[in-house]
């Protein structure tokens, strides 16, 4: 059975695997293109450069409420010698953004009219031309370039565009994805399956689609396929017969017997890397297949997001012409030691919150089955491949995956676990939506030495003093004298 | 004619004037909740608490490739005393994710196994209990909270659903916002449109509509309707009877004599306010009609944003009981000095760029009826209603609108412009998208002024010499003597 096993060929950095990605799949000069309408377009990337056909206004109006005058025919009022104008005559009452009259050219204000009966107006000074007029094409000059290629529509763009008489726009086509879970053992989320030992529910399909979404690109989700290579390599096939811009196959990306991606892609094309020092997502591996990248995605939850968002994301975002956006980072005190493999980069999913004058982060569950590390997670701790792990005395950057009001605002419990905690966090949640909870559970003894370092406001405590039956008292006057 | 004006009542600071707002339409307890499947629940809010149906995973597993053992089994195994195991009765090759067979507790990873033959293997130590085992409800416990109530969706939280065995949630309902676009002025968008003078093409309907999706809502665009009080009344109406949440009023909440936004409120509701100390978007009025929130919001494009900003998408946030996010501020250097009105506090649109060590502050166009102002602005200066403005002197805070390696990668052009300052963008834009160009048109002795100042990188100059039929040269060594 273990002859039957892979190797990972020669693990690459994330840096270099990007550029084996990147060197093979570069940026496609003219990417292909649709029309779609304006109201269509937020999110969506300009292929061409979008030139104005309209002036906007496109023609002189009033810029306050008003009457509208030749300037001419004001010069010379004074305090003390005001001009009588006749309305309809010399002077025109306007408002803010109407067109003013042909034979017109300054407006003045409603505030500095003297208004006279029979007609008539006074004014006590003069307006010089063009004064509170909003000239022809002050927005926008037809002809002059809105928005250059790659561009990316946001709302207030619509109000441009349209302003600028242009109903249609070309964009890129949002990349094509499509998913192919794979394995044995998982099952399609439906209501009212069974679950049997030894299953699990197939998600990744779902969540690494919802991100490919998010970065500009559409998905589809193929049906699961059993650990099968005639199968796997029949429906890699199918997506590049249907034109898919990126494959991915879900599963079977490690060194298993039934690890069948590395497999496939070797039969159908050729493997450009398989393994990366990093951790969650080492086993990712980056096939080409007739000109297609075809990915291997490990099947830990955890792991499929990272390789996603280290690979598949950017090159999304190539395709669509689009830098990555840097995260927002912030500098955070570790609550604990967290030792780390020299020569693999890991994602540290941290929870944060304020305690004093420090945040705090407090490490979650390493493993890269649970995906509650990162649904919890404020904050991503990335140890680079140099550094043998954090520690508690150097503050360090992390990624914030949450606001940063948020995460001021959020309650640090340590210790032991109850599960009025969880209620409470709700409770709080109903009342005031701007307070987070933040638990974290590491035992009694825990919560009493958090809250000595300064790493947690609540500690969560039943620690027996047997000598006399009592509880946690004992243990505070022990180790937290500095309290009582 | 004039006898027909309104008039302000006492104008509101923003943040009176969202007191006011939110003491009218305090945050809903129990907001109107509807069930919809986990795929389609991103970027939706819980109204309900989420508790996990299933553990996950729901049996022990193998956490490495190996093979699975009872840890009994393997104890006094030793380098120099290794232990032999039968094949499928003491040790069973398994897969990471797989089911460990009942009768074993322990995995041996693949590494440090010999493999012998006849359906042996060997080992040179032992194991303890779970070791290499991902243990059942590893992640998720059936019962546990998997997400409070008021939570948004995330891609991930999708993950974490599906394997706590939900798929369907329930979640606050969208707030659904009815804007209708007053203004016999005002026309649709539509293609072929031929728009005559005097006339402008509708837009705030559409940009408000999108801001209100990325707040989470969704929105109805009414027929523009014009300036006639009876059909704007008629069209609030059956918006309350159509339950929208928030209904705007586009145009008309000013003080002209075709101003009836206000009219309207006061004849079928109560007027809260009308008038907010800020520029644009100062003629911005609320009322309560029937309980439901109704806006005045000013027609000029930025105005109109602006007062849905900062009062339209808070109340938006409030019934999906999320909070505002804190824009990302950066330190800027205003390139030049900005008088501002005491009193009023002023959103000035201003392209960013780094030129040396500072970051550039280059303010845009003030009209508030120039949306290119505000869709080539990177950044927002906000200048509060006690001070008379910013001088270049001093550094100032901006909100980003866009991301901060986008403005650290700025050409900062000023000075005098030509359209091939626009077509050399776009040809940048097509080489490396990373890179952005600000032209800001400030003539050719300005763009030499920003040049000595320091707050461009490049200028456009064709200032001519008259006494020698030169170009520029005799400028630069008179204003630039340092950079000859």
């Amino acid at each position: 059975m273990n002859k039957e096993r892979n190797i990972f060929l020669e693990k690459q950095t994330i840096k270099k695997a990007l550029e084996i990605l990147f060197n093979n799949f570069p940026v496609n000069k003219k990417p292909e293109s649709e029309t779609v309408a304006v109201v269509d377009s937020v999110k969506r990337v300009l292929s061409k450069p979008v030139f104005a056909k309209l002036s906007s206004p496109c023609f002189h109006s009033a810029a306050m409420d008003g009457i509208a005058v030749l300037s001419k025919s004001t010069f010379g009022a004074h305090e003390f010698s005001p001009k009588q104008l006749e309305i309809d005559k010399d002077a025109f009452y306007i408002n803010t953004g109407q067109i003013i009259p042909g034979n017109t050219n300054a407006v003045i204000m409603i505030e500095h009219i003297n208004e006279k009966d029979s007609g008539f107006v006074e004014i006590e000074s003069p307006v010089v031309p063009w004064q509170n007029v909003r000239k022809m094409g002050e927005d926008i000059v037809a002809t002059q370039l809105l928005f250059p290629r790659n561009h990316k529509i946001t709302p207030y763009c619509i109000g441009a565009l349209f302003s600028g008489g242009i109903y249609f726009v070309d964009v890129i086509k949002k990349p094509k994805i499509l998913i192919i879970p794979t394995g044995r053992e998982i099952v399609a989320p439906e209501e009212n399956i069974n679950i049997k030992p030894g299953q699990i529910i197939e998600t990744n399909s779902y969540v690494l689609g919802k991100l490919a979404e998010s970065a500009g690109g559409s998905y589809t989700g193929n049906s699961i396929i059993e650990d099968d290579p005639e199968k796997i390599e029949k429906a890699v096939k199918s997506g590049i017969s249907n034109k898919y811009d990126i494959i991915l196959i879900i599963g079977g990306s490690s060194a298993g017997s039934k690890d069948f991606a590395k497999q496939v892609i070797e039969k159908t094309g050729s493997l450009l890397f398989h393994g990366v020092t990093m951790m969650p997502g080492k086993p990712v591996l980056l096939g080409s297949v007739k000109d297609t990248p075809v990915f291997g995605i490990p099947g830990y939850q955890v792991s499929a997001i990272v390789a996603f968002e280290q690979f598949v994301q950017p090159l999304v975002l190539n395709i669509l012409k689009q830098q990555r956006i840097d995260p927002v980072q912030i500098k955070v005190h570790p609550a604990r030691k967290i030792p780390s493999k020299i020569g693999v980069t890991e994602f540290l999913r941290v929870k944060l919150g304020r305690v004093g004058k420090k945040i705090v982060a407090t490490p979650l569950k390493k493993s890269a089955g649970c995906i509650t590390s990162l649904t919890e997670a404020s904050g991503i701790i990335k140890i680079t491949n140099n550094a043998e792990g954090i520690s508690a005395d150097t503050p360090v950057f992390a990624n914030l995956l949450k606001p940063l009001n948020l995460v001021e605002n959020t309650i640090v419990i340590a210790g032991s676990h109850d599960n009025t905690i969880d209620l409470l966090s709700d409770l709080i949640k109903e009342k005031d939506n701007s307070i987070s909870v933040s638990s974290n559970h590491i035992g009694s003894m825990g919560g009493l030495m958090a809250i000595k370092k300064g790493v947690a406001h609540i500690a969560g405590s039943h620690l027996l003093d047997t000598s006399n039956g009592s509880y946690n008292i004992s243990y505070i006057k022990k180790y937290l004298p500095d309290i009582n």
